[in-house]
């Protein structure tokens, strides 16, 4: 968080990676003209007054490698240029722009930061990289309602991740029958199940019943053993849906919603923040689609804020080793950026760690991180285990604390039977 | 629009390009399974009546070319290739989902065609490319509350594209600024203006105080000659806001509300349409972050589907000849699918052209679209004439006329004298 000031003035610091066939400065100096004001065309009424007050600037370029191909097709070399001396200059490119020209508004920001730019043509690559944002934006969003302690407190669950599972096999399954799937994971001592992204409440599963059925397992089991079991329930739809099934899930004395951030859109979940009770469990499906390509779109370190100060508590960072396409170290500095204080430690949220996880990961995911701030998910990883979803559930509990104790899993195994035998049986799969 | 039929239901069927060094076919029946039911070990509950009435299906894949190198970092070729010799095949891939996976929930359906398909693991590109979804989308979605026609008739213009501009320079004009800059391309004759994407109620004009400066100066315009003239007035915010903004408008006697369509996200577009009174200008700025690698994300002929559903009424396509990096025939794709019917003529929306537009481009544009179905934005194109602004609206409606009648600008050029007057300015710029 940097205030930089111009005057005394604020401003938004907004770090991007690019690859251009123009000189570099030059490029730099268009992009902010064009997110501050520019057309094609020199036009009467541009005041030099005006642009000295809400001009973006340029605050640092630098250049990195040069490649003989363009990353995105579009791109314009300079005119004068011979086509085949063309080549692609990559730089980083710091901007900033005044507060005064977004207000706090995210949506605004998004719009000033990430808008029109990705088609600027000298750009044959644009991606935004990060954002270093006036203290004003957490003083004046609501950020999480609960982030990484409120949510712990919850499940009164202190010293460890937060061990949690997906509800899989899903699409189709009714109500009844989700409260089924989940009874034994919920009896084996997870402390968070969620829904799949795929079912916010479809007419196979309405939310109100579905809630219904799963609290009641989750209840039972919290009565017998006094131990809290968190469940995210999928309320996605438009915003009046979003609310009522937030009550609902309220008034079955649920503890969680989940909503698929980008299929609602920021807007939504502002409105939602501000009328929920529960915390806001922040799934990112279709975030390859921005981030994928290394040239384009967004880095989490940047996307996730925006998330965070409009109230989500739990954000989705994939996992080490991963059954997708994201690299180890894209996925730790994503956990690592939704953990760092905006403003201050309150605004954190908790990272979300899933696909394709088992005690294997442990080790290295709490070497990376520094610390069990984090939920861990697991799939096949609890309810594959071949002896049981109990025996899932213990697995990644002692790969944990085998991983926080520094004492390797094969050792830790030696004594830990639920360890043991998923070393045994996911190491060949 | 198809209603292939699976005993009886209705399916929404996605159609994909991808990339990938596994087999074709085997990769396609992946994506099924992930969008439908699916984790990386086999897990009881799953049952082949489920599996039937709710599996996603793959409905064709046509092989394409085949590449050297991945366009996405991440992809595994198969288990057992000789790493020299993998190579990626691009493909178009048709995939089938149940109406009843997501029921007629447009943020559900997003989830489903475009959510974590884009990080599958065989994948080295992944593109939607095209929608075709069931009638109930349309039936159970308001679309656009004024469409094509609705919009002519709030203008009260038939017969030609509806010629507009753009405030600019915009970032830090304040309202009574905005009216100046205004006034005379309001009287110089446009149809319509719209605020930049930069500019919503920030600090410096608060839209109430906008809406009610400019709309004085287009009230005396009318007053005066009859004419009318729409104004987007950009109130892209949190709901509340947009709410407040919108009936801010309505109340200064405005007739159309611009929003962000990204910045604000989907579920937020829904409740504004559900509430609002006048015509959503939908401005996708952000889209080429969706678009612009062609492997990965978006081609608006589905995107643009999402928006006309929730209710938009204009879609921002870019323009011929743009000053960003966008092809022509990318340009066309998305107007002729904005215009495209997706249940009905009345869903369809009006394609808005812009970026670096003036007469040179109405006679390709015009051939291509078959129509005048459009809006035709020009920011320098009016405001820069060296004639001024008059003679920059008059250009833009000769450069149309001799565009609909088939005569060459140059010839159109030789009793117009403000297209003239283009020609010789424009062309050397």
């Amino acid at each position: 968080m940097t205030e930089r000031s111009s005057g005394g003035d604020a401003r938004t610091e907004a770090t991007y990676l690019i690859e251009t066939p123009q000189p570099v400065e030059r490029v730099a100096e268009m992009m902010a003209g064009e997110q501050s004001s520019g057309t094609f065309v020199d036009v009467p009424g541009e005041t030099d007054a005006l642009r000295e007050r809400h001009a973006a600037r340029v605050e640092a370029t630098t250049e990195l490698e040069t490649v003989p191909e363009p990353s995105l097709p579009g791109s314009k070399p300079p005119a004068d240029a011979d086509a085949d001396d063309v080549t692609y200059t990559r730089a980083e490119v710091v901007l900033s722009f005044p507060l005064g020209n977004t207000g706090t508004s995210l949506p605004n920001l998004m719009t000033t930061v990430a808008g029109n730019l990705y088609e600027l043509q000298p750009l044959s690559g644009l991606r935004l990289v990060d954002l270093d944002l006036p203290e004003a934006f957490a003083a004046e969003n609501p950020g999480p309602g609960f982030g990484i302690e409120g949510t712990r407190e919850l499940v009164d669950v202190h010293d460890r991740p937060i061990i949690g599972t997906i509800v899989k096999p899903n699409v189709g399954l009714s109500p009844a029958d989700t409260a089924d799937v989940l009874e034994p994971v919920v009896d084996a001592g997870v402390d968070f199940v969620k829904d799949d992204e795929l079912i916010a409440s479809p007419p196979y599963s309405p939310v109100e019943e579905r809630v219904e059925a799963v609290m009641d397992v989750i209840h039972r089991h919290e009565d017998e053993t006094g131990d809290r079991v968190m469940y995210a329930c999928n309320i996605t739809g438009t915003v009046d849906e979003m609310l009522e099934r937030h009550d609902a899930v309220k008034d079955a004395g649920g503890n969680c919603v989940m909503v698929s951030l980008q299929s609602v859109g920021l807007a939504a979940v502002q409105t939602l923040r501000e009328e929920a009770d529960l915390p806001i469990h922040g799934h990112r499906n279709g975030w390859g689609a921005l981030s994928r390509c290394p040239q384009l779109g967004w880095s989490y370190a940047a996307y996730q804020q925006f998330w965070r100060l409009a109230g989500v508590d739990h954000l989705h960072v994939s996992g080490l080793r991963n059954k997708f396409t994201e690299a180890d170290e894209s996925v730790i500095r994503s956990a690592k950026a939704v953990q760092r204080p905006i403003a201050s430690p309150a605004d954190a949220a908790m990272p979300v760690f899933s696909s394709g996880q088992w005690a294997a990961q442990a080790p290295d995911t709490y070497e990376a991180l520094g610390n069990t701030d984090c939920m861990y998910l697991a799939g096949g990883g609890i309810l594959g285990h071949p002896d049981g979803p109990e025996a899932g559930v213990a697995h990644l509990k002692q790969g944990w604390e085998a991983a926080m104790k520094g004492i390797p899993l094969e050792e830790y195994a030696t004594d830990h039977d639920a360890l043991a035998t998923a070393l045994d049986y996911y190491d060949d799969r």
